[in-house]
């Protein structure tokens, strides 16, 4: 009947969320912020005719919240569906096939920013309860809250601060966040670990201005090269931090888990090839691949910026350049903790001429989710059904730093049902969602509310 | 007789050089380019009215040569005069006390951009060998050919060009450069030495695109850490270049030129808070600071850039990432060795899982003038009778390619004569010539052709 509906409305939910991927909501962007207002506006208009109630724009000191519920089903849990509506920037945007702020369908693929990370995998939440409200006289098998951000790319500072504020407002048995993807294309996956994030800013300054490279070439500190020196000794050359005490809480997955990661399908080799594209894989030679990604820390500098870099030859010696340099965590690393080992390791480090500042952006641990849980229980059964095949439980090397606070501040667990597949190239050109994977979306977190309803 | 007639000449040899000034020869800038034509023009006047013969406009592909010759002195050494009429851009332009291009004299300085750099200097060869004619019937001590170009200040193609072209045409004993400074106010200084320059890119390819760094961080290969990684590897702490056979060929500067550095005004201490603004001067601890900047080779970042640089966070693991790298040369350092050192350098040490690409964007060697040429011990005499103490033979860290050119392609060697002060403020606002060092250079220059042709 569910299937029946959702094959009967293809067109109409496709098109919805085209309409909903050509806005540009690029939360980091300044110029954009109308965008980002205009996608909040979008969800709230969609939670409202889904049926949900007490729709509200929440304004915060950045993006706004959005949140909706529906709270009829008396002595049945409560789920609260989380997504986000903002999306990354789209540069290098000449490596774009199509633009990305105008969806695109080729090969049973939609191509457009935000497709699979997260609008796409988001609407999928709020089609399913659309279906079964329209299916069941406006009734459903569960009480559902939705709260969905415009800041989950920018570190999601407003929604950070609206949990801990909401407990009685957001009080819920679990959450249901779809912003992660299959282990592999027709594997259902529950991911039961997240890594956690910090993500900071470390500038270096060297003379009070840039400086005539012949004039004073050998003798003045460069602000480039210095920084260049500190970041190189954040690693060794097999990718072993080098920050003291930064491997003192890892917690080291369970035998069984490392024993049911050996059985997914993997291919090293494949991964090179076709996901990253590089020479070599690199990393921790004494670890698997998997545990490199899924279970251990690492520090990657996601940009480097100073001095001239225009096309042709100037020779100056830069006075200031700067560095994204993030570090990601496993359970039972304390942010804290690592952030004030980083601080110490740039202090004792910084290179003679050299005056270096850290600016922390944004942090949040690592987590994993007990699979036992009912709704845990719940999705995977039905997800299994959707696919004809058992439900796998993975872990994420990406942070989803909510997961965190909904544990923290709610007490409640998180099911990670996604729907993306590996190569959907969050964050890159040509991010894409699986077409068949969105209205799979759409029937298995239906099935799941269903099913968790009826335990 | 020549001060006289130079004391009597006052108002007028001001007042051509400010009209001069006046013109705003960018030569970088292309709405300034009928600008340009016009600089040439009035050089080519001032030859004129000099009593220069066969002065010509030479058209380039960029901004036009002029030329100019005596050679009524037969038996007598010939000197290549050579400038620039071109200027740098005069920007920020609300840092300037008075507009770049009306020039103003306050507290006995001519302000105006190309003051010092190089109208002015240029100007007093003009001049001198106006004063020589008007002195002498219309005869000079030596025979003269003047090349003045356009492009100083973006690269020097045309010129560069036009040498090696024109190597009959341009034969000379000597040539005669005056874009350099006293050493210090009063200091009757002559240049010998000038560094080499080898510039390059190099950028360094990870994966095919950026990627997802928790998706792939701890696996994949990160363009700007590899470069990072490499670039790190090419100095030590102190600053020692660690490009194998990089030191090789160094000639060492003789005791006597060491010692004679020794006997200048020179304080670190002073350069560091004054000029370089840095919390500590850097570089090879067992060497002066004058060795590292005018005697011993370098290697610097210029810029940098790679991956995600905007305001805020993106946790991409970048694909590419680009840097701009020189190395200063000295005698007898050879550019192509160098090259293939630093390639070979790369090669060895670019990391696991990243490609690298070096590419020289110019190169040319260091050089040294003999002091005890003819035309340096003449310029070295007049100057120091024209200040009232010894002429001191110092180096420049930087690089003047075209006195490369003068030595390579006809065989002579370059009188480094300026006058100029170290706080002219080259290149900056407020750019500055002070007034009776235009004097001093007019006098000068004439003495030294007068002195030159006695010998």
């Amino acid at each position: 009947m569910l299937q029946e509906y959702i094959h009967a409305h293809e067109q109409r939910l496709l098109d919805e969320l085209l309409t909903f991927l050509r806005i540009p909501s690029i939360s980091t962007l300044p110029e954009h912020q109308g965008d980002v207002a205009r996608a909040a506006e979008f969800v709230a208009d969609a939670l409202r005719t889904a049926g949900l109630e007490h729709v509200e724009i929440i304004p915060t000191d950045g993006h706004p919240l959005v949140y909706g519920d529906w709270l009829h089903a008396p002595g049945k849990p409560t789920v609260l569906c989380y997504g986000h509506y903002d999306v990354q920037p789209p540069d290098p945007l000449e490596l774009w096939h199509t633009p990305p702020f105008e969806p695109t369908i080729r090969d049973g693929n939609i191509y457009a920013r935000g497709s699979a990370d997260d609008k796409g995998q988001m609407y999928t939440h709020i089609k399913a309860v659309e279906a079964l409200m329209k299916l069941h006289d406006g009734q459903l098998p569960v009480n559902v809250k939705f709260l969905v951000e415009g800041e989950e790319e920018i570190g999601g500072k407003a929604i950070a601060k609206y949990v801990p504020a909401q407990q009685e407002k957001l009080k819920a048995d679990v959450a249901l966040v779809s912003d992660t993807a299959l282990y592999a294309d027709g594997i259902p996956t529950l991911c039961v670990g997240l890594r956690g994030l910090i993500y900071t800013e470390i500038e270096a300054t060297g003379p009070a201005r840039d400086l005539h490279s012949g004039l004073f070439g050998g003798a003045a500190p460069n602000a480039v090269f210095g920084l260049v020196e500190l970041l190189a000794k954040m690693k060794d050359a097999e990718g072993r931090i080098q920050i003291p005490g930064i491997y003192d809480d890892v917690l080291e997955p369970a035998a069984a888990e490392l024993a049911s990661w050996d059985s997914l399908p993997f291919s090293a080799e494949s991964m090179r090839q076709n996901e990253v594209g590089a020479t070599s894989l690199t990393g921790e030679p004494d670890r698997r691949v998997l545990e490199r990604i899924w279970s251990r820390p690492t520090l990657e500098v996601h940009g480097i910026a100073g001095g001239f870099t225009a096309a042709g030859a100037k020779t100056v010696i830069p006075s200031k350049a700067t560095a994204k340099v993030s570090l990601r965590l496993v359970p039972d690393q304390q942010p804290e903790k690592i952030v004030a080992a980083l601080r110490d390791f740039v202090a004792a480090n910084t290179p003679l001429g050299i005056v270096t500042e850290v600016r922390v952006l944004s942090g949040g641990p690592g987590l994993v989710v007990n699979p036992d849980h009912p709704a845990m229980a719940a999705a995977a059964k039905v997800f299994g059904e959707a696919l004809g095949r058992p439900t796998v439980f993975t872990r994420s090397g990406g942070s989803i730093p909510i997961v965190g606070d909904f544990a923290q501040h709610l007490g409640i667990p998180t099911v990670l049902m996604g729907f993306g597949l590996p190569d959907d190239g969050l964050h890159s050109p040509n991010e894409k969602f699986r077409l068949s994977n969105y209205y799979l979306g759409i029937a298995t977190v239906a099935h799941f509310l269903e099913e968790y309803g009826n335990r």
